[in-house]
């Protein structure tokens, strides 16, 4: 790769969904949470028509939006003019009514914006199995896209919360020889309270100018180490989504070479907003980084990452603070991936708990310490002498969890 | 098939390890767990050779004991004398140590019993990464060698106890046209207050004569719709194994004309065992029955109902009697297992809960009253018109899982 073409810098810089340029939001509080005055549905509007890329559930039970969302992305081969999002009511399982009020969320404001229907995008995140009020929901949407403004990005990280203990969103401007492009987002997470909730949402913009395949190509590439890289406790949710629009504003042009400055910004948000999910994880104590590497495959070391990460009793003795590094052997050797726990190693905190298939018991009093911190940081080398490796973040599980999701629906 | 060959009755009957003639067993208070005078080694022996089968954990983490038994089986081509087990040690991640410490194991038994070392099986449970204490170990087995009893069965099912909060043992006798022959056993489960166990381990006798290859089928064939069939967090240990013996006394010959008497009998009391695991699970307050019908292949039901009886959310949705079809449908839909959402049909304790894609709210209070009982009941009928079917047993997931499981070692 020629240095020139490639040089860049990545910096932090304030904001979140409108962060980029050719970008407005505006948040309502419509009456779909029951909390009086909680914001709850927000319209992200761009400028003009722009390229759109998506990510969603792969559960096969998908919800309304998640299918008229799929369905107008298809049909526009990859452009939109904005999306629309509620919280406080999932809109799944609701049968052809449901199918009727996300196209209805579309049209309406498709109309207040003069786009296509099939511009707008719709996500919803709350309870399964209950229909939308769509009284408030068109009152809502109608007072929204009259509200469209530039610095109001942070309402909307508030009105995608559902049980979430933070509002999350994040950007960077991505400096490059021929200019500079701003990516921001925000998202929700899998604060699951109110029973039936267990939904990450995320919405990206960026005033990079991207042609649609190259623009997913990046969204595919920046989620699978960062929200794809995450778990809560292994669920997967009927409303799963993150989007992306890229509004060209900035006059920066991505193509294959400048490519990867495109992927350094997204990768660079999407970490703060899956790594921020996670924190703020049910029942969260701690934010658990699992590495894994010299697998034969990144599928391998993915696959062995996420079956540590999902253990209850990994996450139940990271909770605890105790150094279990029998535990994480158990896990990685029934992830399905063939190694030899002869020639792996198990660090934790960076101290050498397990090798040559004997562990280090005199270290365990350090590790033991680090586990006590907040950030706990757990290293599995597999030994295959093939070097590839994964990430994987995820959260102690505690007693907590049990008690949120627990309760019973009234 | 012949109604006069296959015809036949289980009946169950007292005992368990020694309810099958031809074994004699004795357990003694070697000193390997902490608490004085607990019972903690045991021996069962076959009066002579007998035909065995074995199956062994998959993690590929393996212990001592799983690696000597396995080549003991193998070089034997499926014929033992005897099986020796100790709880409070699992002898796993202890390196060219533990495997000899195994091996010594063995050939004590061998040498009390005059046997070769390898007619001898070796099975261990307790915490991981810790020397078994071999002086106590070889007294405990001398012991043991020389108190061997046909009445002392229920011994063996406490000595091999960790954190299981009761014994678990079942006999049953199979009444056919050409005799009657017994199936007995008895397990422990994954009860894992002390860090580092998480084991399952079963011993099963017959007095029935059955040649190894036909044994080693029907032990597969039960354990798959049985030990198989439960899980309580969806981990697997490092020393999971289930043994069986078959001795031959009872004068009843097993063929393949015969073989569904023997399978039927090691079912019944493979499924006891197996439930009583699941009853004893960690912080466990219900069992939980999931029936999963109406797939394509017994695999994809195995599949759907291990992800709904492995996933979290329905767990504490049990656990609060909360009747959440909206969970079992979205950890149905991650399963990887292709169906119509919109075709299957969600019953908890036969109350229809969810069908056509939408939810029958209105038997909510009915379902939540099954669920405030002791013994749950969730059916899912995918609706794929495959006719294939599959059940597995599981527990409610408790803040005292997490208590348990997140004390640390001391």
């Amino acid at each position: 790769m020629s240095a020139s073409a490639t040089q860049f810098t990545v910096v932090s810089v304030g904001g979140g969904v409108t962060a980029a340029a050719g970008f407005r939001s505006a948040a309502v509080a419509s009456g779909i949470k029951k909390k009086a005055g909680a914001l709850d549905l927000a319209v992200i509007a761009a400028d003009t028509t722009v390229a759109a890329a998506a990510l969603f559930t792969t559960n096969l039970a998908q919800a309304a939006p998640v299918l008229v969302s799929k369905r107008h992305l298809t049909s526009t081969s990859g452009m939109a003019r904005a999306i629309v999002v509620n919280a406080g009511c999932a809109n799944a399982c609701t049968g052809e009514d449901g199918l009727d009020n996300a196209e209805r969320m579309a049209a309406d404001v498709a109309t207040a914006l003069g786009c296509p229907t099939t511009q707008v995008l719709v996500a919803s995140t709350g309870v399964i199995g209950v229909g939308l009020p769509m009284d408030k929901v068109v009152a809502g949407i109608s007072q929204a896209a009259r509200a469209l403004a530039r610095d109001r990005g942070s309402d909307t990280a508030l009105a995608i919360m559902t049980t979430d203990p933070f509002p999350k969103e994040h950007a960077v401007t991505v400096e490059t020889a021929s200019g500079s492009f701003t990516v921001g987002g925000t998202a929700k997470g899998s604060g699951m309270i109110e029973p039936n909730m267990a939904t990450m949402l995320g919405f990206l913009t960026t005033d990079a100018q991207v042609p649609p395949a190259l623009l997913h190509r990046a969204l595919v590439e920046s989620a699978r180490d960062t929200f794809n890289a995450i778990t809560v406790d292994g669920e997967t949710s009927t409303n799963d989504c993150v989007f992306l629009m890229a509004s060209g504003t900035s006059g920066v042009v991505i193509d294959e070479e400048s490519y990867p400055a495109l992927l350094e910004g997204l990768l660079a948000v999407s970490r703060e907003l899956a790594i921020g999910i996670v924190r703020g994880g049910e029942g969260a104590t701690k934010l658990i980084t699992v590495n894994v590497t010299d697998a034969r495959t990144i599928e391998d070391a993915q696959r062995v990452a996420k079956t540590i990460a999902n253990s209850p009793l990994v996450k139940t003795a990271v909770h605890g603070a105790d150094p279990n590094w029998g535990r994480i052997v158990a896990a990685a050797g029934r992830a399905g991936v063939r190694f030899d726990v002869d020639r792996a190693t198990v660090h934790v905190g960076g101290i050498l708990l397990f090798e040559n298939g004997l562990p280090h018991d005199e270290a365990a009093p350090q590790a033991e310490q680090h586990l006590r911190g907040a950030e706990i940081r757990i290293d599995v080398a597999l030994g295959t002498g093939g070097g590839h490796r994964a990430t994987v973040w995820t959260c102690d599980l505690s007693a907590e969890y049990v008690r949120i999701n627990g309760e019973y629906r009234t």
